[in-house]
């Protein structure tokens, strides 16, 4: 038993260290490698992914771990076993050839998206899609042949979610945003917004947004920054976190910092305990994209804090503009094609049409070839828009290209904790708003740590969320938050 | 057979591969990583290394090359396992306990060096010299049983090259060489040579120094480079080689970035029908220096680059300074303490140094309690100069400190090979000085190219030398360079 015991931790290191490498390859590959150098690069991945594979799919470790489920050990083992058992098991019933041919045709798909991007075209992306969809179903059936195959898909990203939780859940979300936006769409404040010009050099917006993410680092080390076409957080050791981010315009590229710094912070506050460990991690996509758009949206689009960062920021800009009409312009309001620029409001609706497609595609009740179609027709009838293009429609997002069917629903997911955890910091934090207003990010970040961050996988994510807001996951806390939010900024009821 | 020789193919590529990563890991510990994680860092670098250790001295390997050796083969095939047999037989018998206690050892008086280095004191530093010295002479043994130490140490870096052969090639050095200073030091030039000040906004340089590099790739691809405390050059796969810099004054950052782009050129050029086998790398390191010197003084010391570069170069500096003043700045001739700012005929007395130290450290007619005082001594008889402190004298350079004894000999070997190589250059390229004058440096890469890097380990670097110049090691085209450029420079006969 003792040495059933130290294999699996030996395990466990062995596959975190390779992970972290693989970490630094992606990462380097994004940031500063050569464009020459992709193959080269995909091989070494492929390497080290074989060994990570054969490390976790071996007899040996499946019979250890099996023995030990069969001990009395202490709950910190248990847990550890637990988990690695479940991870092992579904890895094992994978066969490695399918997840040879899965990888490439995703490498080949995410190709072709590109290239379709480039062209404007979805029709030659959706062939891509449709092998895709055909093989995601075959891995479905493997990860777990007693569920519907887009829930096997949705459990690999959020443990326990089911298609038949997220439909009442959206349909509450919609008609509630729906509402909610006619109410917006209303006010005076609507009608007469200004679209918001803003102008800052590169320079300056690097210097404020890394000053910013020092301020979230709190008392812990500087985290790097560096720049990537689409950005992202990694984790190469746990010393060792890094963001990238991009600069396309000052509001967004301050937004999409301190999202990826918002990851960042839970990679870098995990249970040190646990390190090394299948419990090292975040328990779902879901609350990891809470505490990305905590920071996003919740914190940096608050009124607290561009009252106390207004003037500071706006004085690096290239023409001045108000506070109040820099506010709004952050926070305006307005149906749009493109996911990445939604505002809050209807930021979830965008979810819910992307939910309801790869729902229909995986369940074969859309066909790939007629997505462009039925993109079109639902983005119409949900806000009122026709894509002028592709581009701005089904080719707008690179996840399923990347075979990431059943990501996006986290997005909602963590955008409804977020809200919830506000609401309890609100209450656990004194003088949170103060906080807020002064970038004394120190008492969020520590409320973060111990009530989030530094469970790891002891728990599930809705274990972790009742347990520290009190609730599991509650839409009406988020549109609560939004009504509050808006009806001041729109002056309404 | 056939599968014999699939199997060393393979094993080939994935060392490879696996050496690539630790490329990467180790060039990003010095560029991008936190501090904070080089333990973690450390474990990444050792796992990979024990499976290269794993790969290249297995049982089924040496079989097969057994079995090969002993086969009819084409020479492309015979030549790979030749060197493969050579390489692997050479690490099997050093037992791996014994390599990893080596480099733990290294590890620690690595950081033991930079400590001293910071109090500027020797003997924090001289118990781990005496400690590597004891295990480095114990790998010679392993290494090569047959010859004397430092002999087994030597040939590491320079197949073939013995003590004996070096004594020989030293002695007639520092002769020639300390005669030439002696004609240097006579001039009315040498005694009223006023100190170059120069300065130039960091931004400035970035931009000359990466543009020169850019003309240094011809038609090749852009060359990464990246700050690092000590410039260096790596490859991490064919398509990827990177090198760093720093700019502690404006002229070290020049030669210092194309001294290593020099070597980037070699691990760019090498020959690519033997990419992923061991024959795709260079065959020692004096000839790998022989790249970087060649670039760095023959070529950007020269005075037909300067002809050509100064008014462009010296229209970024804060103070104007005129040609003439510039290029004699650049030559200038002076006994020095420091081996890194030394001049060309200086140069080689500090290599000639350590070699007499190192040959006698391993030896054990220095003990390491002593070296600093025999250092001290020895300095004084060379260029008639006192270290004011250790950091000046024996703690200046890392080398030891990693256990590469038997390394600085390269450097001489390269700085002589490096003007045979252009002595053949002259004949071989019309106009070579003009091109240097207007930075087209095509016709240069491509001769190297074609005669010293598209060779890899096919031959010797000797061989390679012979075959492209018409000698071998020969130090007097190196005194025949000296005397012309610097009887020029300070007029004398």
């Amino acid at each position: 038993m003792e040495n059933d015991l130290e294999y699996i931790y030996l395990v466990q290191k062995k596959a975190a260290l390779l992970q972290g490498i693989m970490a630094l390859l992606s990462w380097d590959e994004k940031t500063h490698m050569p464009n020459d150098a992709i193959m080269e690069r995909a091989d070494q991945l492929k390497l080290l992914q074989d060994e990570i594979y054969m490390l976790l799919t071996s007899r040996k470790l499946s019979s250890a771990l099996c023995r030990l489920r069969n001990q009395r050990l202490a709950s910190r083992h248990r847990m550890i076993i637990t988990e690695l058992h479940k991870d092992t098991q579904k890895l094992r019933r994978i066969p490695k050839e399918f997840l040879e041919r899965l990888t490439r045709a995703e490498t080949i798909a995410s190709q072709a998206w590109e290239k379709a991007r480039k062209k404007d075209d979805y029709s030659l992306f959706a062939p891509h899609l449709k092998r895709l969809i055909s093989l995601k179903r075959k891995e479905a059936g493997y990860l777990n042949p007693k569920l519907k195959p887009y829930d096997a898909l949705l459990d690999e990203h959020e443990e326990g979610m089911r298609e038949s939780r997220l439909t009442d859940l959206f349909s509450y979300l919609k008609e509630e945003l729906v509402a909610l936006l006619k109410k917006v769409q209303e006010t005076k404040a609507y009608k007469n917004h200004k679209e918001l010009e803003l102008d800052m050099p590169k320079e300056a917006q690097e210097s404020l947004y890394h000053e910013l993410v020092r301020k979230m680092q709190a008392d812990g080390e500087a985290l790097s920054i560096d720049c990537s076409a689409h950005p992202f957080t990694t984790r190469i050791s746990a010393h060792d976190v890094r963001i990238t981010t991009r600069y396309l315009n000052p509001l967004e590229a301050l937004f999409s910092t301190v999202h990826e710094a918002g990851h960042a912070l839970y990679e870098q506050n995990l249970p040190s305990g646990f390190r090394d460990t299948v419990i090292y991690n975040a328990p779902s996509m879901g609350i990891h994209e809470s505490q990305s758009r905590l920071w996003e949206n919740v914190i940096f689009r608050s009124s607290e804090f561009w009252d106390g960062y207004h003037d500071e920021f706006i004085s690096h800009a290239k023409k001045k503009i108000q506070k109040s009409s820099l506010f709004k312009g952050i926070n305006q309001v307005r149906p749009s094609l493109i996911r990445v620029q939604a505002d809050e409001i209807t930021y979830c609706l965008h979810i819910i049409l992307r939910f309801e497609m790869e729902r229909d595609l995986i369940s074969g009740k859309v066909p790939a070839k007629d997505a462009r179609s039925v993109w079109n027709k639902r983005t119409k009838s949900m806000f009122g828009l026709k894509p002028g293009s592709d581009n701005q429609g089904i080719l707008q997002d690179m996840h399923w290209s990347l075979g990431a069917f059943g990501y996006f629903p986290s997005y909602a997911i963590g955008t409804i904790y977020a809200s919830q955890i506000y609401k309890a910091m609100e209450k656990g934090i004194p003088n949170i708003r103060k906080h807020i207003m002064s970038r004394d990010f120190k008492s969020i970040v520590d409320w973060l740590t111990k009530n989030i961050h530094s469970k790891g996988r002891t728990m599930t994510a809705e274990q972790i969320i009742r347990k520290a807001t009190g609730s599991g996951l509650d839409p009406k806390i988020y549109i609560d938050y939004l009504h509050d939010k808006y009806s001041k900024i729109y002056r309404f009821d």
